[in-house]
């Protein structure tokens, strides 16, 4: 660790596809890059593969092969961010700003080895902070990393995020600035409810139950990094030079809101499977074989009927459900009683704050306001921050607002 | 090291940009490694950027600078056969056989730090052999390698030549086979010469000489580190089993042709400096302002005048006639005396054969062939294994036959 450098004047900055989606964007992003280094931060920028690289690559892949190898895989996509890095770095020398670009294999961003989906275990930091040193940008390839014996290694999607978190967290970085086409993170989708407010902060535990609803900003494997190291993620406008919303430990924020963001889910379906044996083991059979398909379940739901015989329901994403199908046909099938039914008119709208850990009282006004409204919740899961309901698909929009104004939210003009 | 490994079963075999042009380019690669694989050889295979991308690499930094630092192009450009080994490999998976595919990094190919046009220094075959001993093929990027501080480099145009001889010669290979459109080296291009033959073996100085003289079948730069180190090179086709030409020491050349290859180089252009003033230095002044920009200058003639004018006459690239045209004004202004001419009309016919160096009249041989054509000699230029003639651009096509006719060269069905 070089004793010289000022820690405080570290940033971190991670700007995705869409902003260097093609030159004229790498050069809009050079100069705002240009503007921080004027005013002495010590920077480490971190891309993203350019606009749909990465789905062209992967196209290309799937002309040699249905089930190319992972290992060549991340080989292969790893490459997109490469091309980001250095085009960004030329274009920074074009404005006069010295820059670096450095691939994941040249740091040493350390990751287990598993392809695609690999997690960062270490990040080495002399190289950076040699150039930081030397008054030099550094710019830092995303989404990749090498395993022990030097294989090319990704993050999965979204992976970037975690590269930038991670690069703070190893440079004991001032913040990690996270740039994206909103203004920071609100209670709600601006696009879909009416009065919704920027939060200034949220905590780590807020913004993963945001981000695994489905809140798209950030990456939830990025803020479990944060969470753990301690890094302060600010969420802003690549666009303007608006304030954020900072991620930041519980402890940092005042003001404690009953309920901070309302999210809504629509990409999900239901299955229920009816008449099933009531015996132990059953659930897990269930769970086990769609978890070895990668199947990710969210909402479950089991009802113990009568004569032995369960109910079990669960939600899964739409784009899984013909597969899902599939094996729980083989399933009853070997069972020889019961039977499936399918829905995919549902929506899941939830939620979260971290307020509810000391409040009662939160979901049965969430019930009551959709009730009111004559919306019928077909299934409740509830952890200690978070209540989601599932209901009708075409009552989606409508419970999003009912709950956003119901938990006072909504900001009036 | 590892003692397990029979050397004699090491292949090294390099398939350039055009046998990997596309997906289906690739299988067709991947169908005849196989069938080497099958008859037990330990395979490495180096490979170029798929058809055009490293022209649409270069396209893209053009968006940014006319000028990218040289650093960051070569970060970029290496991309390029990262791309292709990883599709290779994939290739081979899905017809049943194990393949890994490496980037210099990787494997560790150690060059200088001129970017562009780095040299190899070194090579690590420590990982190359341990995944050769357990049966695996090696996929290597070629035209790459990194400096010593880890920074990618590239080897310049017809790079990954260079890099399959310089694994060979690091692994000790029996071979390093070069796969290309035609059947080997010939006497003279085909295309443009009736019955020509092909050479079962060349030596590495006779085809240096062909590769300077635009015989593009190899790049000279692999042809000199295969002399070095030993490596016999195998240039063959990649559409056909045939055995190709072998590119071998001089010793192993039994019949050692007076000439072995007849050439034609059509775009070069001839310059002529007249009148200029015959002192030390000016000639130095000359080459060294062209060879600052760059500009390559093949034939030299200088003649003494009288009233202490000389004249200069040197042949260079027909597209950098128009820079070489402002360079020579600038210094015809400084001397103040003399005058620059041009002649874009002009061929450069050679003859290259290992057998001149005892024999003598073989010069004398092929003036009188070319005169007894009525075919006027410009220029003369000679080594010791190469004669060159500038003459008329419209006779080249005739004075190549007829030179090779003149040597024996010529078969006849």
């Amino acid at each position: 660790m070089s004793a010289a450098l000022d820690r405080s004047k570290i940033l971190v900055q991670k700007f995705g596809g869409t902003s260097v989606g093609d030159a004229e964007r790498i050069k809009r992003v050079a100069a705002r890059i240009k503007s921080y280094y004027e005013n002495g931060y010590l920077l480490v920028v971190v891309v993203s593969a350019m606009g749909h690289t990465t789905d062209e690559l992967i196209k290309l892949a799937s002309q040699i092969s249905d089930n190319p190898p992972k290992r060549e895989m991340d080989m292969l996509l790893s490459t997109g961010e490469q091309v980001s890095v250095a085009m960004l770095a030329m274009a920074l020398h074009e404005i006069g700003v010295p820059a670096v670009s450095f691939n994941a294999q040249q740091i040493k961003i350390h990751t287990d080895a598993r392809y695609s989906n690999a997690r960062i275990e270490k990040i080495e930091t002399d190289r950076l902070e040699k150039e930081l040193a030397a008054g030099r940008i550094c710019i830092v390839a995303g989404f990749q990393g090498i395993d022990e014996h030097q294989n090319i290694t990704t993050l999965g999607r979204g992976g970037s995020d975690t590269s930038a978190v991670a690069l703070a967290a190893a440079l004991h970085a001032k913040e990690c600035e996270i740039f994206t086409d909103v203004d920071g993170v609100y209670t709600a989708d601006p696009n879909k409810v009416q009065g919704t407010r920027k939060h200034e902060r949220i905590s780590y535990d807020e913004m993963l139950e945001l981000a695994s609803l489905g809140a798209g900003v950030l990456h939830s494997r990025s803020v479990e990094f944060a969470k753990k190291y301690g890094v302060v993620i600010h969420v802003r406008s690549s666009f303007n030079f608006n304030t954020g919303t900072l991620v930041v430990p519980e402890e940092q924020i005042m003001e404690k809101l009953l309920v901070s963001g309302v999210t809504l889910k629509s990409d999900d379906a239901r299955v229920s499977l009816n008449d099933i044996p009531d015996r132990p083991g059953i659930a897990a059979e269930v769970f086990h074989a769609l978890a070895a398909q990668n199947i990710n379940v969210d909402i479950i739901v089991q009802s113990t009927g009568k004569d032995n015989k369960n109910t079990i329901s669960f939600t899964i994403p739409h784009k899984d459900l013909k597969q899902a199908r599939e094996i729980l046909e083989l399933l009853l099938k070997n069972w020889g009683t019961g039977s499936a039914s399918f829905d995919e008119n549902i929506a899941i709208v939830s939620a979260v704050g971290v307020g509810m850990k000391s409040h009662s009282g939160v979901a049965a006004s969430m019930f009551k306001s959709l009730a009111d409204a004559g919306i019928n919740i077909e299934m409740i899961s509830t952890s200690e921050i978070k209540i989601s309901c599932v209901i009708a698909k075409d009552r989606g929009r409508e419970a999003l607002q009912i709950v956003h104004d119901v938990f006072g939210l909504t900001q009036t003009a």
